[in-house]
């Protein structure tokens, strides 16, 4: 329905070619026909959330104690705290620049035009901005070409990588240094972009790199810090920092905290939060401090909460009638919410349109062409800007000296940032005053203003907002979507409470309107539920706008919802990340995991050759083998040979037709998936599964020198016994696990055995030995195959996971999901009722698109 | 180490005769005596969380399209919203009643008071009021007789059930009026109690109870309303509602949703919590909206959030030096963070000791005598509220006509609550302000009176206060403990600021000192984290106090964990509830998933006969079964014998060394468990497996009767086939698990099939009525076995689990907790690696009694 939906509005509303070479395929992947759907890439990889707990680690485990813990649980403590206060002190450094850049710039484009109004030299002063803005955005627009994940909000990143899909770059220094600054000459340079969505992501990074101690970007930054050096501690750090990053942003400690959990958690772990919760506060009140002590001189007091606030909302002082809302208003909040959906749809819908031909036209260019995009959109804008502040603005009255003096964030008072522009003492120019301050000034103006717009400017204002935010998003500069979306919406509840207001007469209170209208934009905007309600209370530090900010965002989440997906899920998708939803949809339980997994098993067994490892690592992209033996009841029947390829079997080769139909089916859809990498792996498969008479690299040259079959390696072998291989299906009882960084690291370290030794006399690695190359273990590329001698053995039972979780294979799509995303797994074998791996699941067999496929073909065969 | 602290903590305060009679032990558990803890009992069920996803159930999805799953999406939605509103009812109910007779009896008696100051009849004013107290105590007092369950606070139980244990009655509609009945009347009584852990307690029967459309206590009560029949949705909404009565009692929506989350939450579940939050929105927004309605008389605003609200600290509106707090400040609060944590540390230990003794030689005792202690606790509660009103007060200047009027919860101005006892016109009687009120104007006095309050009648007060609490909390009346906690850690608080402000002259917000007194005790007693919080920052409605708040939690609860654990804590534990902590101990990785199941199956075969099945269901306690079939490679090696007990063979019969002596093991520590019910399963169990000539109920004697083998009942079973039977230990092949309740109702409705008829002869049951009895299934001893034929034979296959979720043997500890814990299991199958059955692990075996136990013998071993 949402796919229909987003199908009618994708016609109607921004229909252009669809002529594609075939260069844009390959970047964009390969777009199915009649839905336009892009499909998850297959490159992604997944973050190793489970622990994979072996012998080494137990090992490990007998050295710790509970008072080991409790060291270890300190660190945590004092790592969130200085995340915090690092995240915090980021949104100071960016808050103080923006600040003062924006100030330098109004204030003397604003004198000048105070000037050129009278002289009428006003071309002089668009001159002015423009030097002013466009030489910002070129900065940042310098800043995201070294580094181009920089661009964009970071959230749909964050998201990902908090889903648990590894996206390169995205936690690295280098993308935090480009990203911080270049937000703040994003912003200064009067974009209409925010900078909470690039704080966010600098927080993440400071939460990733900072437990680390070290850095890829810069490899001097090295200390000796043996802590947290694995996927699992780093997600939950990068959840705090992401916290904190929100925390600061919105003054929204607990807010933050629960961004973190909607975005992020699997599952609902008690300490973890606490922490988050904790490290949020700390970013708040490191930037509330140093904010209140830099705008009021006050040191030691705090008044200033996020980068982002909106102002005491409050009835006057006197007036006891007057109500921030009441129950009547719900129903106007209600029809809002479905307005702001419908106005989100439209947004995103245009800005999925945007971003899909930035990505075929603009991306595959030079690179410049994008700094040229962004210099155009910064003089669009500006020019708007300008010429709307100065051609379209009324001269309204100021109602009076408003009795309640509302604190703008930096110490301003509501009627300081009035623009005056050709209008007399008593009256000011309501379209300057949008357009030519700060956005958070303007914000201000909207929520606070007791003077009037009139309904023509905001009409004027949010239309040109709206067009032109859409176009800036995705642009390659460091961009926010919150505040553009919170002030296109404000000036869209302004509206409706204009109007009810002054033409129906109704006693309301305007403020709280044009909260609710931003609250209605952006909800329907970002699709976000839980976090963003009370990001906003928070925000409006009124614990009464509760109930209208929830009842807003339900009804225009679920209004936008009915035509198309969030934003962030829009660009994530575009980018084809394999992201695991909250749950699947009922309908996907008539599916089991046998019809998910993926049943082409490339494994291990317990003591394998080294020539064996090398191959099967060099052949395959997997990530994760299984150890199995053979089952050795059914020893007997089988037939004995001493052909060989490598232990690298694959199904294919075996009659039985089901596994093998089944294969040839996956590697076809393999094909249709957008990576070309993995298009040449699957075929580079194909190739090795043939009889490697043919072999062509110095492995298959290693390979065909073998003189003799391979011994039994059964985890009991004793190596002298006859290796049997057969070419029928063979049913493999299942060991555990091992990863690809770790047979890499064995090889490496060389821990391996003689065969006519004992499985002892293998060197065994430490905990710390194993992990210590986190997060770049080496490639099995960069291996000398000189300095390894191809009949030494592996034992690889030490090291492999010998107990992780498995499924049956007629388990329920919905408990394979629900084990797989809560545990955060990254490969889930299917076991059988009798201990046989029958296959593996993996995220891309849980992806939407993925099952829907999957579903489809379920259809068709019953 | 909290135990040794625990042991120190309790030696150093309340020593007493340790001497038990043995029905004390009965009732109390057997208490080791070297640590006097109390093991978890046996008897408490487990919540059927994990869906037992089925064939009819899969038929019932079958029949379920994406559409059918949105109706039962809106009725869930508009379930939630019922339940708030029903909550929101429920406490606009209790508030109005109390605040009537509250206001009824210090009404009259303050006129008294007032008059008798002059004519020296006071003692008749005592009367008076004594004779309002213990008339509402007694009332309070029989409603808990009528349903014990009633009593306390509530919260022990919702969290035991949240995490995932069914305490008998908790949930019913009996239970849910004599709570909300019975907290009007104990608060009214002027008892030393809050009124928030009962309406949290309400808010969750009302959640259980309400989409049910059924009720247990009134029969008559009954709708056609066939959703929602599974403890999975039960739970769901208790959490719902849990979170709905934290919000009306606060006016906290997100505290409430984060108290759902932190006490029961298994997995973060976005739409879930999403559903909570709203469910918690329309409870605050209900509340408010009567409360406004009915004390403003201006229905439509939103003027009262919570029952319990602190009231807006602000500072004086002149005064820009004034600040709530500063850094400086932050030292203060981490002090009275410890201060608070100690405090509470001894408070729980009182509590402990005094709970202990009321279990004891209270509660065995003729239930009157409960009725007796809760009227001596009120009498002793009025003397003492009266002599230290009179005696004890000092009169204080009441400091200047306060700018600020701080609107207090029942429109009444913060100085219509001062008491003048025998004070003249400018000052007032600071003891009677205190005592003489109800708590939360008393409450309101510490945070806001800019009067002050005597250091000696502050620290009477709170001693006072103390010790009352202490005593109240336990006694058989419906009483929360919030309420409580924050008036006596207000003192506290207020006593700090009296010092550093007056003594020393600091420049200080006494307020906040106030404030954070109360957050301090308050933590320190009840130990909760992040939800606490947030409630807390929400009912000040204050962000900026986030971090203190926060701080003071943290050092409040680590300062008192250190000690013993928090109050909810230890009444769960007195009751023995399994509750299972967040994580295991890192230590207890050394063990493995063999190392704790229990080795003693009692199993089913997929075809099984009708008095087999009886056999097992009457002489066992389990509530599910594996379905297992024996391992047909080794059939040749098994002995054929004829002599069978039953199917339900224990494995204590087996020569295997290893699993008997382990299962007698378990048997003698099973012995050693509280509940007598369990040890004569046990001797039961004991008696089973002696050779059956013995046999004594009619059971016995039908299963002599048997005149030839069983069939071997294989999956793939011809029914002729001899059954084999060895007295060895077998190998089992595990396929299922199927449920206690299941069975029942499949041998209630004759589900079953003659043996000369194929299986597919048995009627099918649908899932509805699979379901029909919930929440309670017929009981197996309900069973007419007369209509039964106990050679017919059930096929188990359709209606098992298939596919529940296994763990490996050698899994740790951590990682079989968190599966356990996340995904809400009851029953989780140890399965090895050829499919093996190889033991059970339930709740039981993961509680931290049993672990450290396992531990221990651990050591021991190596």
């Amino acid at each position: 329905m949402a796919c229909c939906g987003n199908c009618f509005c994708c016609q109607c509303c921004c229909r252009e070619g669809e002529t594609r070479t075939p260069e844009e395929l390959t970047i964009l992947g390969e777009i199915r026909d009649e839905e336009d759907e892009i499909l998850p890439r297959k490159d992604y990889e997944s973050l190793d959330y489970d622990r994979c707990i072996n012998e080494p680690h137990v090992e490990f485990l007998e050295g710790i104690d509970n008072k080991k813990a409790r060291k270890y649980e300190a660190i945590r403590w004092m790592m969130m705290f200085a995340i915090g206060v690092t995240v915090g002190l980021v949104g100071l450094f960016v808050d103080f620049f923006v600040h003062l850049f924006t100030k330098i710039k109004f204030t003397v484009v604003g004198d000048s035009v105070e000037k050129c109004s009278d002289k009428g030299c006003l071309p002089l002063s668009l001159l002015e901005l423009l030097a002013f803005n466009m030489t910002f955005i070129f900065i940042a627009s310098v800043l995201v070409l070294i580094e181009p994940v920089a661009a964009g909000s970071g959230i749909p990143e964050i998201k990902s990588y908090l889903n648990g899909v590894k996206i390169p770059g995205i936690v690295r220094l280098r993308t935090f240094l480009c990203k911080a600054a270049g937000v703040l000459f994003s912003v200064a340079g009067g974009l209409f972009v925010g900078k909470e969505g690039p704080m966010i992501h600098s927080g993440a990074i400071v939460g990733a790199g900072l437990p680390q101690f070290e850095s890829i970007t810069f490899k001097r930054i090295k200390f000796d810090f043996p802590y947290f050096r694995s996927d699992r501690d780093k997600r939950d750090f990068v959840s705090a920092g992401a916290a904190a990053g929100v925390a600061a942003a919105f003054g929204a400690p607990i807010g933050g905290m629960l961004f973190s959990l909607e975005e992020g958690s699997s599952f609902w772990n008690q300490a973890l939060t606490w922490k988050v919760l904790f490290c949020s506060m700390s970013a708040t009140f490191t930037l509330n401090f140093f904010r209140s002590g830099i705008n009021f001189s006050k040191w030691g007091s705090f008044q200033l909460p996020g980068l982002l606030n909106f102002g005491e909302f409050k009835c006057p002082d006197g007036d006891t009638n007057c109500h921030l809302w009441t129950a009547v208003d719900l129903a106007f909040f209600v029809l809002m919410g479905v307005v702001g959906g419908l106005l989100g749809a439209l947004f995103n819908c245009m800005n999925r349109k945007l971003a899909k031909y930035r990505i075929r036209h603009i991306h595959p260019k030079a690179k410049f062409i994008r700094v040229l995009e962004s210099l155009l959109v910064s003089m669009v804008t500006t020019v708007v800007i300008f010429a709307a502040s100065i051609l379209l603005g009324e001269c309204r009255d100021l109602s009076s000296p408003t009795t309640h003096n509302t604190t703008l964030s930096g110490s301003e008072d509501i009627n300081s940032t009035i623009r005056r522009f050709f209008c007399t003492n008593k009256t000011y120019n309501d379209m300057a005053t949008l357009f030519f301050n700060p956005q958070e000034a303007a914000i201000h103006q909207l929520f606070h203003q007791d003077g009037t717009f009139s309904p023509m400017t905001l009409s004027v204002f949010f239309l040109l907002y709206f067009l032109l935010a859409c176009w800036t998003y995705g642009v390659s500069v460091p961009s926010g979507l919150f505040v553009p979306s919170l002030l296109c919406g404000a000036a869209f509840g302004r509206l409706v409470s204009n109007i009810l207001k002054v033409k129906l007469g109704m006693d309301i209170y305007s403020g709280t309107f044009a909260l609710i209208g931003a609250a209605a934009f952006l909800g329907g905007v970002v699709r976000m539920t839980i976090s963003l309600t009370v990001i906003l209370i928070e925000s409006t530090n009124e614990i009464t706008y509760g109930l209208p900010i929830m009842i807003t965002l339900m009804v225009a989440k679920w209004t936008g919802d009915f035509f198309n997906k969030g934003i962030y899920d829009i660009h994530i998708q575009l980018r084809g990340v394999p992201l695991l939803e909250w749950e699947t949809e009922i309908e996907m339980d008539k599916l089991t995991a046998s019809d998910i997994m993926e049943p082409n098993l490339t494994y291990v067994y317990p003591h394998t050759r080294v020539q064996s490892l090398v191959s099967i690592l060099r052949t395959t992209v997997y990530h994760a083998f299984p150890v199995v033996t053979e089952n050795r009841q059914n020893e007997q029947d089988f037939m004995k040979g001493n052909i060989l390829v490598s232990n690298n079997i694959h199904f294919k080769k075996s009659s039985v037709m089901s596994r093998a139909g089944e294969q040839r089916r996956r590697c076809q859809s393999m094909k249709s998936y957008p990576s070309s990498e993995l298009r040449n792996v699957c075929d580079e498969q194909n190739a090795a599964v043939e009889p490697a008479e043919e072999g062509e690299d110095l492995l298959q040259q290693m390979l065909e020198r073998r003189y003799a079959p391979y011994p039994n390696l059964y985890p009991d072998q004793s190596p002298s016994e006859e290796w049997t291989m057969e070419e029928r299906f063979r049913p493999l009882t299942f060991h555990g696990l091992i990863l690809r960084s770790q047979l890499v690291n064995l090889l490496i370290r060389g821990v391996c055995y003689a065969e006519n030794q004992s499985s002892a006399t293998q060197p065994r690695l430490s905990y710390a030995e194993m992990t210590e190359d986190y997060p770049r273990y080496p490639d099995i590329h960069d291996l000398d195959l000189t300095l390894l001698n191809p009949r030494m053995i592996v034992d690889v039972t030490p090291y492999m996971n010998s107990c992780p979780y498995t499924v049956s294979p007629n388990t329920r799509i919905s408990q394979v999901f629900n084990l797989f995303r809560t545990m955060g797994l990254r490969h889930l074998p299917v076991v059988n009722a009798v201990g046989e791996i029958v296959g593996i699941i993996t995220r891309h067999n849980l992806t939407q698109e993925f099952l829907v496929a999957k579903l489809r073909q379920h259809y068709i065969t019953i």
